[in-house]
């Protein structure tokens, strides 16, 4: 009766949406109508109401969303929970439990108005970036350190990472990374969101899902790996032997685990992007800016620079966002497992915005599967069964 | 470029699975080709094996499996966690974060063989009744209660709601029910499971979305709103005046809003079945067989079966799942906040079992979206938008 659509449903049109346009073709992505090679000139707070009401703020309107960031407190009872959570979670386990955590706490949490829900994005959008620094200083056994007043989303990050006012192109970077993170159509995660907000689950829900699904090595996990690559390869030289080498052993694998992550080449290669993802050349740019007079960074890019020609070279393969985003979160001193959480501070602002769409025009996402098991059959109770 | 497929994604097929089948137009629903009008008589533990292993246990098999379900503990780091919710809070939220949390606490949680991902399942399916008759304790100020050795899920989830060995026609219904809420192909909270799992994330991870996507009163939440329309109506005689105003009611909204929650009934018509749901025939005879000699579910029992005759008759709308599955946990003196709670504790049998299935088989779930936003634009700096 049924059959199969398509695998991993590509190219099926889930949904329609004003947020987000992707050429893959082309290489181009678009935020309401703006490139995103024009939109890196954007604060990510510009981005965010960009997101959520379509249009870019006035000064007025992004005084007063700033204002509203500034106000939000992170509930203790979440620090408390953290320092529950064993030492070696992963960051992103942590995050999600917060949030999930967050949809008891929030005062607004089962208000489904569209009002409370753009209020309640204002906060997560807020609350994440401090959930994500608590964690690395609470793992580490030092206190949190909350944003002062007046510190930007990227600001305030940087200084609850380190405890430490940051530096202005540390902040700078952070502040591009997140709007080039900000949003990305239907992703897996946005597409979560879109899924638990059709069936009017609260937006903590949504955006608890949303992170569950961030976590895998096939979706924001990816950006872990690359340092991890780049550190096994060690110099520049090296990189031709090691491309070639691990082309070889992937050639060996059967065809199915071939397109398993750990015989994938981490950065590369994209669902939807067939020549170069747009996001990726601003962060090289940001990556070699962050090289210059540091050595450590400059080697670092210099292998990922030969990795990438070799990919090209040997497999027509592109780089994607997580190349050079985890370059520049290494080149900042950021632990490589807080990578995938810097990806959800950022598509915070896209996974809300999501959802706020989702609910003003809803209806349930339940698709079909094609059966494929055993032809019916009589049951036997146990007894008969022996 | 890309037009809508199709709204809901209704109709179309995302995956193949052998799990289950539904027929929606002759209205059967099969697990592993065991038709479920059969599989009533298993108990959940038996329905647990077949999901996960495609045929059913022999005797042997079903006592290994009860071994290892007695055998797991729940980490008192949980309960300290639920200790720290509020007590308001909704009993999912309460349940997501805890097994969001268990995706740190459990010894295998970042192993994704599918040997420890089996393990996991088996944990998570002895966890979560804990973890729902615990939060329903702890929020009425009572110290939680586990199972004892040799309970049945169904007999250790009733012992930790009242702290008592529960009557064996509680024990029947409730396993029948958590047989009959097993599994339903890809429902919205299945389908977040296999969107997760994916991207392979962690099996914790993609049961949380699950847990989050099916909060939403389209899905699991639907059966939280039986009892409270029921108690509304009060008596057999109040329904055709109940059912005929909310209809007229009904009609004076905007078509879009007709749709919305508010304005449907709970407990009818199903996005698959065009006809009866096979699942409400079951439970309808179990709570025929609790209302004997109990004035108060005789009474809400012949309120329902007058709704039920007047929305055939006024809408021509069946009634689904979980318009008897809340009398029925009603008729066990279970609050109805913990309704959707009992569906998750009998759906982690069908959630793990499409994880399992989607680790084994797998490709990243990534549809598109139909961009009907403003069209291109140029950027101007916040200095020139005043």
């Amino acid at each position: 009766m049924t059959t199969l659509t398509s695998r991993g449903l590509e190219d099926v049109v889930a949904c329609t949406s004003a947020i987000c346009a992707i050429d893959g073709q082309r290489g181009r992505l678009q935020y309401g109508g703006y490139d995103i090679d024009e939109l890196v000139q954007a604060g990510f707070e510009e981005v965010c109401y960009l997101l959520w009401h379509g249009e870019l703020p006035d000064r007025a309107q992004l005084e007063a969303l700033r204002a509203a960031l500034d106000a939000v407190e992170l509930p203790e009872a979440v620090v408390t929970l953290l320092r529950g959570l064993p030492r070696d979670a992963h960051p992103l386990t942590a995050l999600r439990t917060a949030i999930s955590a967050l949809g008891a706490l929030d005062p607004e949490a089962e208000d489904g108005s569209p009002e409370a829900n753009t209020r309640k994005a204002v906060r997560l959008v807020a609350q994440t970036p401090r959930i994500v620094a608590a964690w690395q200083r609470l793992r580490n056994g030092l206190e949190p350190v909350m944003p002062e007043p007046g510190d930007s989303i990227a600001q305030g990050f940087l200084r609850g990472l380190s405890g430490k006012a940051p530096s202005a192109d540390a902040v700078r970077a952070i502040d591009m990374a997140l709007v080039l993170h900000a949003e990305h159509e239907l992703n897996a995660s946005t597409f979560a969101v879109r899924v638990a907000a059709a069936t009017e689950t609260d937006l903590h829900a949504a955006i608890t899902a949303a992170c569950a699904v961030l976590k895998g090595p096939k979706h924001g996990g990816a950006n872990e790996d690359v340092p991890v690559m780049l550190d096994e390869i060690g110099t520049p030289a090296a990189a031709e032997a090691w491309v070639k080498a691990k082309l070889a052993w992937r050639e060996t694998l059967p065809v199915a685990e071939r397109q398993q992550i750990k015989a994938r080449f981490s950065g590369f290669g994209h669902r939807v992007y067939k020549v170069d993802d747009p996001r990726a050349a601003h962060l090289r740019r940001m990556a070699q800016r962050l090289a210059e007079g540091d050595p450590t960074v400059a080697r670092r890019l210099a292998i990922a620079e030969r990795v990438r020609e070799l990919m090209a070279a040997e497999k027509g393969l592109k780089v994607n966002v997580d190349f050079y985003s985890a370059l520049v979160y290494q080149a900042l001193g950021i632990p490589s497992d807080l990578n995938t959480s810097i990806f959800a501070i950022a598509r915070m602002a896209g996974w809300t915005a999501h959802a706020l769409e989702q609910y003003a025009d809803n209806r349930l996402i339940r698709p079909r599967a094609e059966y494929i098991g055993s032809s019916e059959r009589r049951f036997m109770p146990l007894a008969a069964r022996g």
